[in-house]
């Protein structure tokens, strides 16, 4: 295992396979104190963790809270509405105030892609000690849910020892809204780190537009990332690239192709605005065309497993009851595995801090 | 004492005295636990208590909070809003994200009538050894308020031993909006269950119709219990049966006779939603009607006692300086026992879990 | 040192010396405490600190409650909204409500001045001991504010004895809305108190009357407080007197004979609806006649310091650059000291209690 240097967790794009393989080895000894009498190790006494959701959700900040009461440490929490943002006050201020409190680690969601860098950047300018980890920034990455989603497999293929290499020419499919899916870009980065063959499946709309360009294309590769299109998407892929370059990578308009014989089936949430936005004709269509159903998993190897980083819109991105099947659905142990995971990451980003 | 077999509270109604006795002797050791100068115990160390109030209420919550923190537990606390039930989620599927996070005991409120029953059959079905605590239900329940305004009187009684059998042959009034009352409903059972006479007092239209139906009848009995208009009634008394067939149960449409030579008098919340609704003249002519006022309370015993489970309505419910007249009001002593009676409960329930 | 007897702390009108000086030394105690690996003490086990905002602000509630966390006592909040008072609950019941269920310190903040006092006065009628900590009321006082800008400024004079007697003769200016400024009110009485000379500026139309009344007058002198005009003043200065006769208090209605030589500088926030009330000009023009810029801190002391409560608005009260520079700022440090002095005022009110 190597010694882990990284202070802020912002992106699994330049993530090496030790770095994962020590996520998944440090979350597996946490899943183990969960699975004592007495849940709680003295690891982060007196560390502050401040959870500084601009963007609300209760979920995954409890679910980060849960693994700092877990560690032991203290924890903060900041949401808009009942906040100084209201006043005026920049989110680098509202930053600065938490650091000057005493804040040890933040764990940020903003609906801005690069929110959470900026703010690392600016604490590393300060010369503080703390860490910085992005619980989601808007279509840009969602590391935390990438990594639990990771362990969530490993731990179905090795339960004594996850690790990255497990997952070697594994066919895993990752079916939906990836345009705007920050959890399928961490997800993208860290399966293709693994080896995996990672296939693509969702309506053109919804496919990042340097990948539709590729139109029917299977395989993956290398685009002028300077392409005049690109140039208006929401994330332009000059700043937030992709590894397109990536061998094992492939793209699906249908989605068959990508459950052929596939052992992982990652759904993404839909966003109903996208039918809004004239993105999608409708969630009956979408279910038709997308929708993981008992039929279509068919396709794929006997034994596949499906996952969603939740919540779920029932009846679109998946079946009510495929959903509720403990046969096809990790669903649950993903929320399990969030606390273990989120527990090793503030772990490893803030055990040298007290 | 009888060994605690009940892993969920959910409602009164089959609750035995034997149970109603654990609660009171467990609520008086943890009320001595609250007087000493460290007013906490590791009884509960390592559980995760989540408080899910799909209907919000601070006090409520803050008193459930405080109970589960001086028992070492840890708090999750997840309320609508800022929530994923905006983004479509089901309430059960909200329940099973904090399930898959590893809480121990959910203490559920909801506006609707089932909700916590619903979420402890399917932990049940899971297999999964979470508790479910109904914090207030629609219009069936709220049987931790029963449990404490129970505890406060009998405590009033014998503070060392207190115990179902201190409210035989006693005199207690409940008076208000009986129809919409959860906390009415559940006081009903344990009141009843103690041998205590039960007068109920309330504006027709504030009465259950089953009760109505018997006009000015102070003796309660029989009734078919499929009558066509209780069919129409918000909380169908075929799914949420009353003990009407209970001896001691009275109905009155006048507050005097319930109030004739009552030990105790329990008013209840009156929504002011109610006179938009048409089931209310005014409030000042209700509190003309129903009001507690010293004037009224000199038909009671003389050192009757009067509950409220709060927040009052000052001068509505209760004349505002009777509500403060320690000699008359008990609502302080029950916020008081409120800590303790939770601490009990989240104690019998939650102590085999970790 | 004294003894502290004082269980509330709801003005500095009446502080005296021994009890400033009590206040910033036990804060640089804290201090230590929290530059220790494990930031805790278990001072106030078993205390419980509620926080009742009236007023949200998370950035001082979670100061108060890290403050709280760090003597290792529990904490309750609440903020309205969610809350009983939109069920026609007062603000004194629901007070008492979180004194039934076990509080011994409530921080509350309101915007109506007054309300702390009451309540303090409420909790003593009922010979409860529970201490009341002003956390902001109206545009009466913010003690704990000015407390922590005399710690953060005397523990830069001197870091290992913090005391009010290192400001004597110290040049202190306070700019902008001194009117309907807390934070304004409370430095006025510790500042003059420690007998520096203190000099407010600000536009004639955001200073108190009875200041304003003295037109261009530098030297404060008594005036009649009867005068008619203070009547009508927000918050007449027959209720909450300021220290008028103080000889050291002066007033200045352009800013530069304020920051002539100053050693300090104290902004203060600027309420933007007081442009909608024809109180100001533009933010622009206000920046331009009260705005702490480089060229203006020419004027003061070469190692001048700027304060601020925050959170600031960039480019009106301060320019944003010097907002940032830690030559000059002392707004980071500011809010580091509040965890320290709250921990101080917490203990020195709450030390007997458990």
């Amino acid at each position: 295992m190597t010694t882990w240097t990284r202070r802020h967790i912002i992106s699994l794009a330049d993530f090496v396979p030790d770095e994962y393989n020590t996520v998944l080895q440090t979350a597996a000894s946490f899943r183990e104190v969960l699975s004592r009498r007495v849940k709680k190790v003295p690891t982060l006494q007196g560390i502050v963790v401040a959870t500084l959701f601009f963007e609300p959700s209760t979920r995954t900040r409890n679910s980060f809270e849960l693994a700092a009461k877990r560690l032991s440490a203290d924890t903060l929490s900041f949401t808009p509405g009942t906040s100084a943002l209201t006043k005026g006050e920049t989110i680098l201020d509202t930053a600065l105030t938490y650091l000057a409190m005493g804040t040890n680690i933040m764990v940020i969601r903003h609906r801005e892609a690069g929110v959470p860098l900026a703010i690392a950047n600016e604490m590393d300018r300060l010369e503080s000690q703390v860490s910085v980890l992005n619980a989601g920034d808007g279509q840009h990455e969602h590391p935390s849910q990438a990594l639990l989603d990771l362990f969530t497999i490993c731990s179905l293929l090795d339960p004594d020892l996850p690790r990255l290499e497990l997952l070697k020419d594994k066919k895993i499919a990752i079916v939906g809204d990836i345009l705007h899916s920050r959890v399928a870009r961490s997800n993208i980065w860290s399966l293709t780190a693994s080896g995996a063959e990672v296939h693509l499946a969702g309506p053109p709309t919804l496919l990042p537009k340097l990948f539709a360009s590729w139109g029917m294309a299977h395989q993956a590769s290398p685009v002028p990332p300077t392409s005049p299109e690109e140039e208006n998407s929401p994330l332009p892929i000059t700043h937030y690239p992709l590894p397109i370059t990536q061998p094992k990578l492939f793209l699906h308009w249908d989605i068959e192709p990508a459950l052929q014989n596939a052992d992982f089936v990652m759904t993404l949430r839909l966003q109903k605005e996208r039918m809004t936005q004239h993105l999608l004709p409708s969630l009956r269509e979408y279910h038709q065309r997308y929708g993981i159903t008992r039929d279509r998993l068919k396709l794929c190897q006997s034994d596949v497993k499906v996952l969603h980083p939740g919540p779920v819109n029932r009846g679109v991105e998946i079946s009510s009851d495929l959903m509720d099947d403990p046969q096809f659905s990790l669903i649950s142990q993903q929320v399990t595995s969030g606390v273990a995971v989120r527990m090793a990451l503030l772990y490893l980003i803030g055990g040298g801090k007290a």
